[in-house]
């Protein structure tokens, strides 16, 4: 493929010409215009992406990273970031984090390196200092689903804690007190707060359960129904459940199903996050919203303002989740 | 932030010495990559991918162009590239094309500028000539659920239409003749596919009914549910549904639930895809296998060995849909 250097040459103007052209610059004589795009054309150059980041510091481009794209709650929060990069004419990147540090700091790189001017960071892995010291470079990140205090204007996040436990408190209403947690595996900080949410519940109302309640997995619907397998393996008491997720959920019914326990009459179950999936399990879960869709709208917007050093309307940035009630949980 | 231009100040060389630096090359003397090196640092210059890329003229990284990341199938599709990519120390890009012709060479065009040196594409909307253009100009181009033949070598796709014929013929060897087909209203080659396999298979059987067992509808939940609710209102008999894909399954099973339509036992029902949701849905979802991990991890390889001028396997290109059996239909 023919080169910028190709082009200055085949044009007999200099590179900084070519590349002033390419860039639309107002410097650009009309002299040089013409003869640049006959000799681009003549040889097939394809202005370069990536030399007009270099020359404008900027790709037009906001960037996204994930735990993992191909998690519906993920490909719900890129979509959101997506239309408001389309209404403002820009285009979005993703990269994948996997929950993991390396690959997190790998990603978010790369992203900075192709000098994304906003990004959407969703990290659970890298430190808090890490990500200040991340936040003081770009002045266009934003974080989703997580809280630093030092960065708490550019942080979009959900109150876990008070998820679990309206979830737990929605179960202890219904006259339930042996009430399991499944919980995910993954050491964040998601991880701990719904947990404690679920045990300040138990707290609030004077129910003391022992350590055996709460049985972690992989937060996908595998994750399910081997936490479950694993609950009902262990000779307690349980009258109902709530999940880490809608996914781990499903796969908690599942097991159920298979051990012939009917859903609720025999045990009740809460998932979380309201995913697609929770409308179309049987019986339809009972479960907590997690309002990701507007979340990183709010983000994408809050990074572009940022990046373009616009003023910021102050909203609240800690979002509340809310009840979902279907037909999983019944009275006791 | 500090410019390639400053760090050349700051170490005294030119741009061209800091930029051997950057990219490693051999020519870079040790005093050199000493002084720009230290340069950098004082700076907190960040070596610029752009820049890189621009030498290079490759990015390391691969494209994937698909219609939707919040759709779970492009969710997998782009997990199974992104394996691979990580295989080889790479990154990927992503795009939306959302079955638009604009969209789609946007997020092509976005991809081939960032020197993406390999690229999984799925489009829809762009036309045999202009994707072959395309591919005559880069070189790593591979083409997913598509099928050209000038491009036979660099095409990924599943036999659609056989897809729908065998889940047709299944409904009939269960004793079906009343069968309406939910189908996609996006206008794209798979929409055209499926239904051909549905009227080829009732045609075996000498099975004619009316074009209004035909209902189509937007590919996702809300589309089923609209669409076997115009079906139950045309006051035809039916015994069974083939759909277009199992999120609309799962929307008209709810569409039939709705009505007190019993499935399998009232209406038998068959999905497409075997996507995560078919085996919750109640009952389990009958559905048609779409090997998306499979065909994406294969068209990323031949991919990276197309842009590398590797020699490339002679795998055949496509795929064969399977038929998975679970509870949603029933023999009449």
């Amino acid at each position: 493929m023919a080169n910028i250097k190709d082009v200055a040459k085949e044009a007999g103007v200099s590179v900084a010409t070519v590349s002033r052209v390419v860039n639309k610059s107002p410097k650009a004589s009309q002299a040089s215009i013409a003869s640049v795009t006959a000799a681009m054309k003549k040889l097939g150059y394809r202005p370069n992406a990536a030399a007009r980041a270099l020359v404008s510091q900027n790709s037009n481009t906001i960037g996204v990273v994930v735990s993992d794209v191909s998690d519906p709650f993920f490909g719900t929060l890129i979509k959101a970031v997506d239309q408001v990069a389309r209404e403002s004419g820009k285009h979005i990147l993703i990269g994948n984090g996997y929950h993991n540090e390396q690959d997190e700091r790998q990603a978010l790189e790369l992203l900075i390196n192709n000098r994304c001017e906003a990004i959407i960071l969703h990290s659970k892995a890298l430190s808090d200092e890490e990500l200040i010291a991340y936040a003081q470079e770009v002045k266009g990140l934003v974080l989703i689903n997580r809280h630093i205090p030092a960065l708490d204007s550019r942080c979009i996040s959900l109150d876990n804690k008070h998820g679990a436990y309206i979830a737990t408190k929605h179960l202890i209403a219904q006259g339930h007190r042996h009430i399991a947690c499944i919980a995910s595996s993954h050491n964040i900080e998601d991880t701990h707060e719904r947990i404690n949410g679920y045990l300040l519940a138990l707290q609030e109302s004077d129910i003391a359960l022992s350590k055996n309640y709460i049985e972690s997995s992989e937060p996908n619907s595998d994750g399910g129904v081997l936490a479950m397998t694993n609950l009902l393996s262990k000779s307690i008491p349980i009258t109902a459940v709530v999940a880490y997720n809608d996914h781990m959920a499903a796969g908690a019914i599942e097991a159920m199903k298979t051990n012939d326990i009917d859903i609720p009459s025999g045990i009740s179950i809460v998932g979380f996050d309201d995913d697609l999936i929770s409308r179309f399990v049987h019986p339809a879960l009972t479960t907590v919203r997690y309002p990701i869709s507007i979340m990183a709208e709010h983000a994408a917007r809050l990074a572009l303002s940022l990046s373009a050093n616009n003023e910021v309307d102050c909203q609240p940035n800690l979002y509340t989740p809310t009840l979902v009630q279907r037909r999983s949980v019944s009275v006791l």
